[in-house]
């Protein structure tokens, strides 16, 4: 992409916005005056660069450079986004915005990460106040999708669909919320469940880990993958959703939360929840809990991306709006030299892809090998629709050598040799490389079927044709080394 | 296990139970007046057979027998446990636990699904009424492992220890809350956050989807893992949880949410959620939303099963717990024939497993057959312990033949025969079945290698010698159809 991102304030959610920015091919210039910040935003980013790149299936653009600045006015010169982080005081947030709004130039968005404020109370009393948004993003920045985007009437049309834009080229999904409101609407929910845990810690009824386990064993899993509204319609079943309200009313007036009432923060509830806290998670460091986090969210988000639903659905999106970038061809029509190999695969090695002996696991170049091969399916035309009108291929045969290994966050590249490509037969030979060390090859037999039948029969005449096309193209190439190969040739 | 539940009251939460129950080998017996009862279960059990089984690694005992019976005091005779989901009128449920404890024997626990009410008000009056306690589940009650066990000082704690462990080979995680509150915990939360979304729809905020978007593309994310303290003891940093809280105080003052007030559940606002709930999810009939919830909480959990965090490690737990009962080992020393190919699994094929083609993807063969290398290196001493101290198998080369198809909920067996297995080297041959039919081969060389230098070397003589052990026990079995295979010579 190559645009300039401005990022003030380089904290925890600074730091975020900044690899979000980086690893998605941005410049990124920050200011913090904080003189431990660069090694601060280094922690994020070395956490980042482990955990984003694998959340797709379509390696990311060269990761940008980040430079740091002493001031304002010199990280904002030249940025298509500035992004501001700093601590959550009105005043100083102010000062802030004098200082960028002098020095951005006219088509530049500026956003804030407040999570409190309203944008009207950031817009006032600045010069070129219509291009000062409110762009809320949650902890982890790197990796979840959600960004509340907050407007007023003064924010034009066009600044804000650019900006709905460019969050969406970081994979990102902007919410829009049109009404300001305090503390946006996921906030509200979080200080709604918050105040009702301090509650629940105060009076004795729960400690952190027990009210942990609540969330996270239970709806917690659910709110995941739908929200509020899409489960409580499934829980009212055929009756419907009108039907599943109406039975809360009486439960609004019954003492089901505390919430008509603030609990009191006082020294002896914080000491209480800071020890309930070192009991439950003391035992890892904070660096430690990051991480595990990390794998636990790339692990959900591509469970989720496999049901294509979800925070899933937007990392395919983002794939789909990308692979160009990485130089992949959704048809052999598309390639410039039909002679050679097929790139096939341009990615990362997913956080989730480790195994207990720390690389990528065997199972795992399968599943490389297999999106390779549905790739190249793609390209000769036996698309999703075409599976949806009852034709698709089936693996009938796989060998796989291990060569090397793999580790998370690797940039693989597969490319795809056809050893036969006529009737209902197609062989592939894969070579998984990282750079040009060659870490696997795939040697796969594969039949055309009807899904009707489950049998195999001959592929339809425009996907037959481009898979010869390329067969008689690869003719030429060397039968590649380990083709044809026996394990029982070795032992 | 062989030991009989008794479900009062057949709805989606007394279905999900008969489910969860039946499928971990327990005779359930239901009673529920409505005459489309059976009708109801058979739909929530069909959901669950999809899905349940293949949550975890290891093969769930036979499935228990489900009987319906027209009185409570039928339904309950013989029943270690009684699960009672009838609506929640207080009235009614003391009604029908006069008629259960009336019948129940004395060791028979009984638990309430009742999400608002206390355990004192359901004790109140019943003989024996310290057999009674609150087991409130989540919806779908066969996937999410929550279950709040509340329990009163009349509850003796040899009972709730019996409980517990019920629960707990149920597959379940049971919170046991010592003090009784309305709503319990995890509800209080759950109408915190609906009471605040009632707001925000009211107000014209959001809508309904834009409410689920802001759940499930942010905080949601997160809680599916950590709940709300470790959540926030990560985002206080190395500052710690004490310095994270104290900021919140002056918040919890200021207008973040509109809980100081109920919102009136009116016809308009009733309307209003209705038709925005239609917008967002009308397109999907509610089985269908149904089996999109249980797919994506399929993937999570067994996302989080890899990490062995939160609702995974339970099931991990778990299959630890029936491995025993589905016929696996840990040794090969407790194997009673050495001279037979060894059983390396039995597992349901996960839900996840499935691809586009609508059978269990390829990738996932080769996922059954490490699973199964892992437990074969378990059974010769190759242990968590071992690997911890350097020790390990790489696997080099892998050949599968993809024979038949396999489908979700499909019970798969290995059995692994050693065709070679002296010094650095193992060379397994694996097939896979369902029932007799064969569903695919696995041969797979592996190297034994040192976790540190990453090259291969010999075993520790504990593990060397159980491996030529089976090596020399199977070395009068006959070689295995299709071993030594290349595909080269098919095609």
């Amino acid at each position: 992409m190559g645009q300039v991102a401005a990022i003030i304030g380089g904290g925890v959610i600074g730091g975020g916005w900044a690899a979000r920015f980086a690893l998605n091919g941005w410049a990124v210039r920050v200011f913090d005056p904080d003189p431990e910040a660069s090694r601060k935003i280094g922690e994020v980013l070395e956490n980042a660069r482990r955990s984003l790149p694998g959340l797709g299936n379509v390696a990311l653009p060269q990761e940008g450079v980040i430079s740091f600045h002493p001031t304002v006015a010199e990280a904002v010169a030249g940025a298509a986004w500035v992004q501001e982080s700093v601590p959550e005081r009105l005043e100083s947030k102010q000062k802030v915005y004098a200082e960028i709004m002098a020095h951005v130039g006219d088509e530049t968005i500026v956003g804030s990460s407040t999570s409190g404020y309203k944008p009207s109370e950031l817009q006032a009393g600045q010069p070129r106040a219509e291009q000062i948004v409110v762009t809320h993003p949650f902890n982890p920045v790197y990796l979840l999708p959600l960004v509340e985007l907050v407007t007023t009437p003064i924010n034009h049309d066009v600044l804000i669909a650019r900006a709905k834009d460019i969050l969406t080229t970081l994979g990102m999904f902007p919410l829009h919320l049109k009404h300001e409101i305090d503390a946006h609407v996921a906030d509200r929910f979080l200080e709604a469940v918050w105040r009702e845990a301090l509650w629940l810690v105060k009076d004795g009824i729960a400690t952190t880990e027990e009210i942990d386990n609540a969330i996270r064993y239970g709806f917690g899993l659910r709110w995941a993958q739908m929200g509020l509204f899409e489960t409580y319609r499934i829980a009212g079943g055929e009756a419907g959703m009108r039907h599943f309200i109406s039975q809360f009313g009486p439960a609004l007036q019954w003492p089901w939360t505390k919430l008509m009432d603030v609990p009191e923060l006082t020294d002896e509830l914080i000491d209480m929840i800071a020890e309930q806290s070192d009991a439950q998670s003391g035992h890892y460091s904070i660096r430690e809990l990051e991480r595990i986090r990390d794998a636990n969210l790339v692990s959900k988000i591509r469970g989720l991306y496999r049901t294509d639903w979800g925070a899933g659905a937007i990392q395919r999106k983002h794939d789909r709006v990308i692979e160009t970038a990485a130089g992949l061809k959704r048809h052999v029509d598309e390639l410039d030299d039909l002679s050679q190999p097929v790139l096939t695969a341009h990615r990362a090695v997913p956080l989730e892809w480790l195994d207990y002996n720390g690389h990528m696991t065997e199972s795992r170049y399968l599943e490389a090998f297999a999106d390779a091969t549905d790739r190249f399916m793609l390209m000769i035309g036996c698309d999703e629709q075409y599976i949806a009108h009852g034709g698709s291929y089936f693996t009938a045969e796989t060998h796989i050598r291990h060569i090397d290994e793999a580790h998370a966050g690797a940039i693989i590249i597969i490319r795809t040799q056809v050893l036969q490509g006529e009737g209902k037969k197609m062989h592939l030979f894969h070579e998984m490389r990282e750079g040009t060390r060659l870490v696997a090859t795939g040697e796969h037999f594969l039949l055309h079927v009807s899904l009707e039948s489950r049998r195999s029969e001959p592929p339809a005449p425009h996907v037959e044709a481009a898979l010869i096309k390329v067969a008689e193209a690869h003719a030429a190439l060397p039968r590649p080394e380990g083709a044809g190969q026996s394990i029982g040739a070795k032992t």
